[in-house]
């Protein structure tokens, strides 16, 4: 249970009614998901996250479904059930098929495993790779 | 300095040689980085990880580019220097411009920073999340 | 479930009930909860750990209250559940009201998200913040 | 070194700049560490970023040195020695002294071993502790 | 539930069927546990799982009740309540007394501890500590 | 450099000298390395720490080289630099070979990439490991 409880629509002050209002237009859904109620409990911090994740995950250099599967892999090697759930359903809605799931959950995997190698085998970093990308 | 120091292309076995040369032929470059020269101390782990990479970031339901960058979405939240280095430089060889290097991090930054309100405030799964996908 | 069950105080033997009591005399309550019951399964983990926590979470230097919210900011780093619901309770009890609350997950989210920023971006630790602190 | 390099004062684009001046009036420096001029290659993520630190990290409900020290606990949770360097360098300006340091690891490190106690027992969440706080 | 079902042993293909078989012959167990049920949905990934962690936990130069808690230890460490509970069944298997993993738990919150404070502390490696292994 | 500088044995107090000469005579070595020197800082820290860790490492139901291989595998996954060179060379020097390091190693990778596929696939725990171990 959501540490503070959470803010429903229908008892929201008018400024947290609006944010919801805007998080159901901009994804077109009917419905305010548990994340958002819980933090309503902090205005300013609702309008805050809900201003930086409509701005980060709108389309870009990178398609919003990929920004959703890279939220995904963030998610799952953090370990956030919720952030996988709830990330998955989007990336999902948006056009992720199972095949692109299992081939996101195998690199995820590969890139935990390979991660740990490289500290475990004190890998230095190549001169190659230390050049600035620019 | 590599725990066990690195196998340079001459002094390697056959058998690590031959690995080598797949991986140079495989990514199209001549020469092997740090990683696989670190690990080849282990032959079995050597072929064993090149042949689950190989496979993982071939094409198929994902484009390579993406593999790649959300390899770098992994190692930025574990905090592997030399994996987001190497994986980086992979990205931006396979056409990862500065603009999708920028999205991607904000993305990373951001379900990193959501991944824990949600576990702070302690943010139940809705109902509508916990149906399975298929 | 515990994995070797929980020790109840009346089951417990004459040293485990000796650190329930100290437990409960110095955090003045009437119960014990889980987590001690399910160490308490190894009597020297029991004593080491309560010894340590009793010594480091008591007036100091820092504010009970305010360690208290630290054990917080990383329960909820770690992804630990039941340690973000236990010392969320003390800090309530200690005074951590809801205002203190949001800030403080406002402050944990945004360290999580730089944390990444930083490596992401592979920015070098600036001279002025190398030198020692004395 | 920086992925993208740095953007150095001089070399700013008029907005960068204007959080450039920002940055230093509000924290009455005379200088801009590396993280922002690190980030400074994306200018979206730069002013938002620094929007949400200035809001976040002002006085309120919490004091501000106590926030500088959450985020040193989170960053050593993390393994994020640039975050620890700089952020340790502003709590010790804001009179963090070595003892509250001391106190101030104490309690993390405890933390993050109790967090993996916790897991490892696999210890229920007491009921007590179910109960939302308000 | 698993996000995309399990594939029950009576609906799986040939293929994914003889890798059950072989998990139970090799295992000497006559079920399937969730973990392979659920990662089946992608045959690849399952096989190659399967064929590492067999031959990776095979008997070697560590003993296969070692290895087991180490798979235990990594568990705890990044917090997946799964892995904890289906390792540790198996290493109880292979002979992990309740002693042996107290010992266990204690050597993992330690580590867990110090990693943080020398992170915190900013120690610098020991030149000593400096030299290749062999 | 350590944020406090280091503790040297010349310059330390009794006390701390004191447990100085207890490392060198526990550990059967005639110097002191860093993690140590840097903790000093704060004698009680330096005190709990050690006598922990004496404790804990010391030989019991697990053999002290595997205990320090345990070290490895957590500060690994944590990535802990200083920590894997340091108990790595104590592993080393309670007779850990090459092999035990590559077939560790092997073990703390799978375990890293498995831990993230049981989260992606959101791996029900079987009714078979939820009993209880006694």
């Amino acid at each position: 249970m959501a540490m503070y409880g959470l803010v429903e629509y229908e008892d929201a002050a008018p400024d947290v009614r609006a944010i919801y209002d805007d998080i159901m237009a901009t994804r077109k859904v009917d419905w305010i998901n548990n994340f958002w109620k819980a933090i309503a409990r902090d205005p300013a911090l609702l309008r805050r996250t809900w201003e930086s994740v409509k701005q980060i995950m709108a389309p870009g250099a990178i398609d919003p479904l990929i920004k959703e599967m890279v939220y995904v892999a963030v998610s799952v090697t953090n370990g956030c059930e919720y952030c996988i759930a709830s990330h998955a359903a989007s990336a999902r809605k948006q056009g992720m098929t199972p095949e692109m799931f299992h081939e996101l959950m195998a690199v995820v995997g590969m890139a935990n495993e390979t991660n740990r190698l490289v500290k475990g085998y004190q890998v230095e970093i190549d001169d190659a790779f230390k050049k600035p990308a620019i």
